[in-house]
């Protein structure tokens, strides 16, 4: 089967270097000259909104799937046309857009922070009142790795007002910030025939916005959390028809969890599956959308995540921490980007925790994440 | 770093995906025009003696690694003259011949099976007398699963005659038939460094003079089995200076080990450990020729290896098996030709008998090959 993949970054390269043992074929579209992907898949050169590539792309694929929320409706509805795609439009559409995400998450009963839209600068006040200080101003639409969003304290008006200008001056929504005590993530995968699974929870920290590091199982995960998370997700998938990897963001707070965001596709925090899980997150979106039975989500041991930014250090540095596995994106390296991630495994958190000490060691940069304080 | 790869099959393909993520680029060479590996690395259609081809595959490299041991002399001198070739060239002499090989053995003093030279037909007869019968004659080159070999049971001239036309007339070695109980293997591997580790014996199936299924760690493997074996890697690695992954085929007879074959690269006795243990033989192999630290070779529960040959059964039916793994070459079917393998991973033996005994069910072909008694 031939899987085209709309974005050529790491995620598509991940999602084809675990498709092509299942016999797959894939072929991405990205504007840039050597995406991260063109390593591993034909790589068709162009945007999104081009007709003509989005006909090259196109011809002759069995299935399209995306690696980032932020296509423009057009571009899923021109291939809606000629070939199925997973996860489904409406979900494309619902989880692109940060309101229509809050919606959908509030009929469906999820428990969200309180939230207000914001049109224009003057709606920004009135807004902030009625959800509360703190807030976070998010841009709806092309926000991620904390890009788009930004904490607010107080009504000053010139710091809104250069809050408004930072998030370009779009339609946005302000949000309560949530007090949470940690960050978890559930990865759930639903497949052709309906049928669920979901990845044990894990703990994320982020930093400025973008992940740094997370541990899967979650730290001192209960049944019930898990089960919690696992309802919530299920609902998700169940009322968007999904098919493929859904990554719902969740906030845990007094035991209890809020859903932050989601993302309809494999998401940074799973990246600790291929290693850490007997099938992978970037395999399981593949069955899922190929109609292939899905894989075991169960994890194998423990494992920690953590994400290479910028200018990666030297691999015989990593590589010596017992257990690490490395994962370069084949990205140049600038400041803050995202180049490649690293895992380490473990039979047990103590062997985990002592290994994490080692990798603090060769990355003092990430020392501080990679603390791991029990809930 | 840029690695080139004599031969782009299936070997060359997994070796691929498993050094992406280290950032390696992959560049094959091979006489296809649609190798297995083109689909994950660039590729120079071309003969490996054609010095035009070789010209083009070896610029820009930075080391050069092969997926056989058919590679002409010629080809590794040139290779050599150029850049750093790993595995060696003189452990690929010695191992691309039999006779070489049986010399080798010898003069470290591995246990090997009594054998004599035939360079003629006339000459069977007489080393025939000299090793015993039953004995197998073989190919002293390019012999690989189970071509270029025959069982010999009499002296009869008409059955000499016709073995000798059917491994084709050409230089060979007859040995003694060894009574083995089993058959094992172990991949071994050695750094840059100098620095070595090996894998659990793995325990193979053949039929036909090919594997069809495999057991790792070998059951009922004893530490003073693998001591064993791992001191008469050891030797070998040492001896060649080695470089990358040895795979050393043994007999297993009355709690002895007798070395049968070595293959200077990765071998499909190790495709196990692409999920069964902590660092594929893939990517260690590709860690050692680039000088990166190895990683671990730790077993990760118990794992099934079963080669898909000829035309592969409906992936549908393999993957509803628990924790089963499929790994497909994207090579067109003909029969007896291996198109991919399957792992299956449980966390203890009693579930990966039960686990096999449901791919049974689903390929009923391989049921004889899935009974693993425990020696």
């Amino acid at each position: 089967m031939r899987v085209g993949i709309l974005g050529g970054g790491q995620l598509a390269r991940m999602l084809a270097l675990a498709g092509h043992p299942l016999g797959l074929h894939f072929r991405v579209l990205d504007p840039a000259e050597q995406p991260a992907a063109a390593a591993v898949a034909s790589h068709v050169c162009g945007s999104f909104d081009d007709p003509v590539a989005l006909d090259r792309f196109a011809a002759g694929l069995d299935v399209c799937t995306y690696e980032s929320e932020n296509i423009p409706l057009k571009t899923t509805s021109y291939i809606e046309q000629r070939l199925p795609l997973s996860p489904p439009a409406p979900a494309l559409a619902q989880t692109g857009d940060r309101l229509a995400e809050r919606e959908l998450l509030r009929r469906l009963g999820l428990p969200i922070a309180p939230f207000a839209t914001v049109d224009t600068l003057e709606d920004l006040p009135t807004a902030l009142r009625q959800v509360g200080l703190p807030a976070v101003l998010k841009r709806r639409r092309h926000g991620y790795d904390g890009r788009g969003q930004r904490v607010l304290g107080s009504l000053c008006e010139s710091e809104l007002a250069s809050a408004w200008r930072e998030i370009g001056s779009d339609p946005a929504i302000v949000e309560q910030h949530v007090p949470f005590t940690r960050e978890l993530a559930l990865l759930a995968v639903r497949g052709r025939g309906g049928e669920t699974a979901s990845y044990p929870l894990v703990e994320t920290r982020q930093r400025d916005g973008i992940l740094r590091a997370a541990w899967a199982p979650a730290p001192a995960l209960t049944p019930e959390l898990q089960a919690q998370a696992e309802a919530y997700a299920s609902r998700l998938l169940e009322e968007l028809n999904y098919i493929g990897v859904l990554a719902v963001e969740l906030f845990h707070v007094d035991g209890a969890l809020i859903v932050n965001e989601l993302a309809p596709r494999v998401h940074n925090s799973g990246h600790w599956t291929i290693e850490g899980a007997e099938t992978s997150q970037f395999e399981n979106h593949l069955r899922a959308i190929v109609g292939l039975p899905l894989g075991s989500t169960a994890a194998i041991g423990h494992t920690a995540l953590i994400n290479l930014l910028g200018t990666p250090p030297d691999p015989h540095s990593l590589l010596r921490v017992q257990d690490s596995h490395l994962h370069l994106y084949g990205k140049e390296p600038r400041p803050g980007r995202k180049v490649g991630h690293l895992t380490i495994r473990a039979a047990d958190p103590a062997a985990l925790a002592a290994r994490l000490a080692a990798l603090g060691a060769a990355m003092p940069e990430v020392k501080g994440d990679l603390l791991c304080e029990v809930v």
